[in-house]
């Protein structure tokens, strides 16, 4: 078996833990020096490759590369750029192959959610047509969750965790205020068209009459006068009224209740707002002093209250891309499969590709409850254990200690790139 | 010595350490039970002294005190409700008066800012205008920070150390994407009136070109063209720009960009908003990407990440209260006075509530640099030991155990008070 090196790159918008599958590829990657050579590492993604711009990750030290488990962000940088089809670009997947064969490339390892997991598919595709050996394996991470075949992504538990705490705290303090002043409180969170985000504040409450009071998921059409009512009774019931609001929240129409209609590299909509708009129809309506709050990166970026479910998973999954690419294995991405909720049980498997790219996974109707508005028990049976164990950084000087990497770039071996 | 007992009451905003303060009341109290009785805590703060509903903290368990240390909220209830002066509402002064000399109450122990330093004041005044002795102690507490005659006030500290990690995670998020998505990302926090937590966000970074690129403060007036111009400037420079900004940014005319003509309890502008609004401006003069957020309650109920320096001198604020009443004080407040920064020292002292009492104290201009947009090296040499230490609260199945009280109400003597 000849000695190949590794491509790595991160796609999309970064998690907690997309760095732990990256030091879960470098370490196990180091294990196997008599198969693989170096991973190299995009620099800003994919753009990393189409510019040959190459982190060589044999100069950053193994305290470096551990130092990845506890670091938020994308430590090689990351991007929005999706490749174009076969087809409409054939020339960028051409120049990806270039820069492969230049740097004696026969692993890709994609770490990205659901169009990255189609560009992973592509690669292994033009691989195969042109000749060029290339064993593409999708590594996934989403906040979203949305991934099929897998039972979670990693990124999500700590998501989760951020959430549900984060809304307990708020409900505590709302609580304290509520007999005099605020009484209805919005939580904005991430999750454009899937409430797994949303649906995870539930883990905040046990009871009836625990905060969150009412959820708003991408699955359930939005209905003013409804939600209203349900504000106004839990006021009445409860004395306050907590509310966690999905960013896809979305009319019976399909119209994105805080479309500003702004469209990123993907052609998504830039959401953002909700919680404002519903906090205006709050004060508007029943006249109850409110707050809100948008927690926007600062839940994907909360690496210091992590999942330790959810780190383990992300570095396992770096970890198992590698030993699927060592197994000759193309085209496929590990997943989690769970075995048990209680005890809580997973194990990794793998899916083919073709079965997870452009495929979004909703939450199912049976984890939310009948009115719309809640979780019900097999729901969080499914979230609790994702968001359960604390892997807290070490801390200098009362900040966590971030890792930087030194991030050499490989020297060019290829004529430059223009866009 | 007569044995009296001690109301204690929580007031106004609450923080992610103002149960500690409590906490060291009620076990100091019980420290000493020839001197002090029960302690009576007002359910919803003063109010519960008005409305005679006085929580016996005497039937809470000492583990359920002991929770309160690492519990956010106020586990009370708090109120923002502000007495009138004695002229204008002499009646309240004298309900209080009634409700103490029922319950055999020789202590008020005030946990609140400088409206509630003002009460504790008044309430002292008018104990001796009606010839029945109650000693007045102050309690300091506020996220604002902005209590004169102390170092610093309780509840900063963890504000503060979840703002600069917050700004430092969502800085190394942005800091991946920027190549080809976000490049402005705002950052929305408290402080009405002194910039204190908008400040703190500094210890984020360390060198030139760390985030927070931009913080605009309260005792800055904000320039529209000198923000967008530095704004340009970052992103051209390092690529992205992180702008931390308080929720009291105010233009030069006094008035706040984020005024929506709301009013509290105390006529103070109800505020929020000011993210989006900036977002608004990046992007319609520069045509940036962005985003924001808006921790909100989010900042001050983080008692999941809270500084081990606040959670001390909070607790170290209610023991050295009790103190204070037993040793014969009245119409103070204790505070905590620095001896070094580095290494850190303090020690408690105490302040005449007269020279507390409405008084705020803004960040001083040499702590924020020459462009008004940074905090200087005596800036942070302030901020850093207040963040210093990790307490974190203990977890059970991935949710912090935060602690309820039974809150079991003290049998009624008065007549009912209307209001």
């Amino acid at each position: 078996m000849k000695r190949l090196n590794l491509f790595y790159a991160q796609s999309g918008g970064v998690t907690p833990v997309i760095n732990a599958s990256a030091a879960g590829v470098i370490q196990t990657a180091r294990a196997h020096p008599k198969i693989i050579g170096k991973v190299l590492a995009g620099q800003n993604g994919i753009l990393g490759a189409l510019r040959e711009e190459l982190i060589d990750t044999s100069r950053e030290s193994r305290r470096a590369i551990e130092g990845l488990m506890s670091t938020p962000g994308g430590a090689f940088g990351s991007c929005r750029y999706k490749l174009k089809s076969l087809k409409d670009n054939r020339a960028e997947y051409e120049r990806l192959i270039e820069v492969f064969k230049a740097h004696d490339i026969g692993y890709f390892l994609y770490n990205g959610g659901g169009d990255s997991a189609d560009t992973c598919l592509k690669v292994s595709q033009i691989s195969e047509q042109m000749g060029y050996p290339i064993q593409a394996i999708h590594v996934p991470k989403t906040i979203d969750n949305d991934l099929p075949l897998t039972d979670n992504c990693p990124g999500f538990g700590s998501v989760a965790k951020y959430v549900a705490i984060s809304t307990r705290e708020a409900a505590l303090d709302i609580e304290s205020m509520c007999a005099t002043s605020t009484k209805v409180f919005i939580l904005e969170v991430m999750g454009r068209h899937a409430g797994w985000i949303a649906g995870a504040s539930a883990l905040a409450g046990h009871e009836r009459g625990d905060a969150p009071h009412i959820i708003l998921f991408p699955e359930i059409a939005f209905d003013r006068a409804r939600f209203l009512a349900k504000v106004q009774q839990c006021v009445e019931q409860f004395g306050f009224c907590v509310v966690v609001a999905s960013e896809g929240t979305s009319t019976a129409d399909g119209r994105l209740l805080s479309d500003q209609g702004e469209r990123d590299a993907f052609g998504h909509a830039q959401l953002g707002g909700l919680a404002p708009l519903l906090a205006g129809m709050v004060k508007d309506e029943l006249g109850y002093k409110h707050h809100w709050a948008v927690a926007d990166y600062l839940q994907r970026a909360a690496r210091h209250i992590a999942s330790q479910t959810d780190v383990d998973q992300a570095f396992a999954m770096g970890k198992a891309a590698v030993e699927l690419a060592i197994s000759g294995a193309n085209a496929v991405m590990p997943t989690v499969e769970r075995k048990s909720s209680q005890p809580y049980r997973w194990r990794v498997g793998t899916a083919p590709l073709r079965r997870v790219a452009n495929r979004e996974k909703k939450m199912p109707r049976r984890y939310i409850t009948k009115d719309g508005f809640g979780v019900t028990a097999a729901g969080r049976a499914y979230f609790q254990p994702l968001i359960a164990g604390e892997a807290y950084p070490d801390y200098y000087k009362g900040m966590p200690r971030y890792t930087t990497l030194k991030r050499v770039l490989a020297r060019k071996r290829c004529e430059s790139w223009s866009e």
